[in-house]
C-alpha cells in the first residue's frame, strides 16, 4: 500500500518511454498492455492465467458491472479483487463510452446520461459523480472521468461540444474523486477532440490544469484511419505532463501499439486478443494467423516453437485448427491466452528495447517478423 | 510400457472392487471415472487441468473423430495421445452408440453400419473391422468391440437379436484386435442384453468365451429407471471374471456410480460433469448445486472450502453465479473442473474405503452428505 500514486519515468527512446507506475496493488511497468476483463473476467482465462502472461494490470469496465451483477453488491463481496479472485492493479473505465455503444434509448444532458440495460431494459442514470461513486465501490486502482466519445468522423462543431463537455465532466469527476480520498488510488483525465488537433491540444492543456494522475487519449479507434489516430496521439502527448503516465484507450492491434509507444503511449487496453482469439485469430511475432484456414489441418508445427508461453509452444497448428473448427471452448482458451501472451511479449519488448536505447531496431525486427502470417498484420 | 493389459485386483469390500490396471500409457487406479474428450478435448479443460482433477485416463469417441478430423490424420500427427496433448491412458469406445444417437440416414446390416455424418452429409461406413482400424489408428490404449445398443424400453424379441448381432461383431472385432498384436494394448467386450437378465448373463457367458481383456456393461442408461440399470448390473457383474476390469458405460451420476462399484463396477465415463458445469450445475459432497439460482448472488463462500482442489475453494458462490448468468467461458471452465475435481475425489474416497473395508462407511457418509444441495442428487 503505497500513500501516493507514483509513476516513475525510467528511460526515453526518441519519444518513446519505458517506466512504472504504482498502486495500492502493486506496481506496473509501462509501456503495459491491460487484458479487458469486461464481466469481473479476462474472457476465458483463469485469472492466474492472466498473470502468467505477464499482465500486471487489468481492465474492467463499469458498464457491464454496473449493470449486472452490480457494483454496490461487489463491494459487499469485498471489491472486485476479490470478486474476481485478482489480487493486482485494476482500471475501470467510466461506463461512457459503452453507454453510447451499447445501451438504447440513451439521453444525454449537462447532469448525466440516463439510458436503458442491453440486459433487461432497466433505466438507470450515470453522471460523472455517479461513475466516480461505481469504480470506488468496485476498488478500482486507477479510474477514468466520465466523458462523451463521438465516432469518427464527426463535424467540428461537434466535436468541440464534446470536448468541452467532456472537460466539464472532468472537473466534476474530480472533485468527486477528491471527496472519497483514497491514498495511492488514481484518476485520469481524459482528452477529446477527435481527429482536430487544436482541440485536443486545446483538451490536454485544461485537463492539465486541473491535475491528474494521468492522462488518457480518448476517442480514437473509433472508426478513423490509423494515419490520422497515429497523428492525434503524435500532437497531443507533448502536450501532456513527462512525469505522468499517458494511456490510449481501447487501442489496438500490434502494430497500433507499436507505432503508439514510438509516440509516447504508456497504457493500452484492447478486447482484440481474446474478441479474435475466440474466433481462430493468433497474434504472433511472424503476424496474425487465422487457424480456421484449411492450410493449417496437418501442420505439426506449434504456433511458436520459440514463444515463452507453453500454449504457443505445446500444441500443433493442426489441433488448434480443429479445435477452432469444432468450436470447442479449449480452442478460445488456447487462442485467447496465446495472444494475450505475445501481446505482453511485445511490450516486455519494447520496455527492454527503449531501456537499451535500441526501440528502432526493435520496431524495425518486430515490423519485419510480421511479415510472415496470412492475414495483413499492418492494418 | 508394458507387454501385457494387467488387471490386479487389490481388494474387495462386498462386491465393491479396489484394484488397478496397467496400459501401455501408465497406469490406471479403479473404480475409475473417465471424463469425457469427445473431440480430442475433456470440454473447457487443459490436458494439465484434467490430470489435476486426478482423473488418470480419458475417454474419446470414435464417431466424433472419424468425422473431424478424421482418424488418418490423427495418426499422422503421431496419434491422439500427442494430438490433444494428453500423456496418459485413453480409452475410445467403438463409435456405434453415437452413430445410433446422432447420425441421420443409417442402415443397418450383418455387415456394417452406413450413416450420414451430422456435421456435413457425408456417407460413411463403419463395421466392427473399421471400429478397431480407427482405435488403433488413435492409439488407444482400450478399444472397445463395437455393438448395437438399443434404447429402453424395448422388446424381448428386438433385445435378443442386437445382443446376438452384437456377440458376433464381439468376435469380428477379435480378430480384427488380434491381426493388429500390439502388446499391452487392450479390447474390452461389452455386454447386452437390455434389461432382460437372462439375455445379459448369455451375453456375458458368450463374450467371456471369446475372451477379453476387460468386459463393458454396455446399453444402460438408455431411458431406464435407475433402479432397472442397477439390478442389471447386480445380476451381471458376477458372470464376468473377477480377474478383468468391468465397465460401465455412460455412466452417470455420482448416485449412480457410487451404486454401481458397490455392485463390483470398476470403471466409469459420462459427460455429466462437464455438461452439465457448463449449464450452471456444480457437483459437490453436499449433492448438486444449480449456480444460476438467485439464491447465491450475494453468497460469499466457495462451493466447497475442504475441497483438495483451488477451483472450488478460490471462486466465490456469488461470482460463480455471476459469471454463469453472465454466460462467461471461465464459469464454464471452473464449474466443468470442479465438477471432474469432485467425481475424481468420490472414486478416491471409494478407492480408500474398500481397501480400508470400509465402504458401507463411506457410502452412508456420502449419501448423508448430498443432501445439501438444491437439486434432487439421488434421482
Amino acid at each position: 500500500m503505497t500513500d501516493i500514486f507514483a509513476f516513475t519515468l525510467k528511460a526515453t527512446d526518441g519519444a518513446a518511454r519505458r517506466g512504472a507506475f504504482t498502486t495500492p496493488h502493486g506496481s506496473v511497468q509501462t509501456p503495459a498492455f491491460m487484458p479487458v476483463g469486461t464481466q469481473a473476467t479476462v474472457k476465458g482465462l483463469y485469472p492466474e492465467a492472466v498473470a502468467e502472461t505477464g499482465a500486471e494490470i487489468v481492465l474492467g469496465n463499469t458498464y457491464h458491472l454496473m449493470l449486472r451483477p452490480g457494483p454496490e453488491r461487489i463491494a459487499a463481496l469485498g471489491g472486485l479483487h476479490s470478486f474476481m479472485n485478482w489480487g493486482k492493479p485494476i482500471l475501470t473505465d467510466s461506463g461512457g463510452f459503452q453507454v453510447m455503444s451499447l445501451s438504447s434509448l440513451r439521453k444525454l444532458t449537462e447532469h448525466a446520461v440516463t439510458f436503458r440495460s442491453h440486459l433487461d431494459g432497466t433505466m438507470f442514470e450515470l453522471s460523472p459523480e455517479r461513475s466516480i461513486e461505481i469504480q470506488a465501490l468496485l476498488g478500482a486502482d486507477i479510474s477514468m472521468q466520465m466523458d462523451e466519445c463521438l465516432k469518427l468522423p464527426a463535424e467540428r462543431a461537434e466535436i468541440q461540444r464534446a470536448m468541452e463537455l467532456s472537460l466539464r465532466w472532468a472537473e466534476r469527476s474530480r472533485r468527486a474523486f477528491e471527496a472519497r480520498s483514497a491514498k495511492g488510488y488514481a484518476l485520469f483525465g481524459i482528452v477529446q477532440g477527435g481527429d482536430d488537433i487544436a482541440l485536443r491540444q486545446q483538451s490536454a492543456r485544461e485537463l492539465v490544469g486541473i491535475g491528474f494522475e494521468g492522462y488518457a487519449v480518448g476517442g480514437l479507434a473509433v472508426g478513423e484511419p490509423q494515419d490520422v489516430m497515429l497523428k492525434v496521439v503524435a500532437e497531443t502527448t507533448p502536450a501532456l505532463p513527462s512525469d505522468r503516465p499517458r494511456y490510449l484507450m481501447g487501442v489496438g492491434t500490434p502494430h497500433d501499439i507499436l507505432e503508439a509507444v514510438k509516440r509516447g503511449i504508456d497504457m493500452f487496453d484492447c478486447v482484440m486478443p481474446t474478441r479474435n482469439g475466440r474466433h481462430g485469430a493468433a497474434f504472433t511475432r511472424f503476424g496474425s494467423i487465422n487457424l480456421g484456414n484449411a492450410r493449417h489441418a496437418d501442420d505439426p508445427r506449434p504456433l511458436d516453437e520459440q514463444s515463452a508461453h507453453p500454449a504457443a509452444r505445446n500444441y500443433s497448428r493442426a489441433y488448434l485448427h480443429h479445435l477452432t473448427k469444432a468450436n470447442e471452448i479449449l480452442g478460445q482458451v488456447l487462442l485467447s491466452t496465446i495472444n494475450i501472451a505475445y501481446y505482453q511479449a511485445l511490450m516486455a519488448g519494447m520496455r527492454d528495447a527503449i531501456a537499451a536505447g535500441q526501440f528502432e531496431d526493435y520496431y524495425a525486427a518486430t515490423m519485419a517478423g510480421w511479415k510472415g502470417g496470412d492475414i495483413p498484420a499492418l492494418s
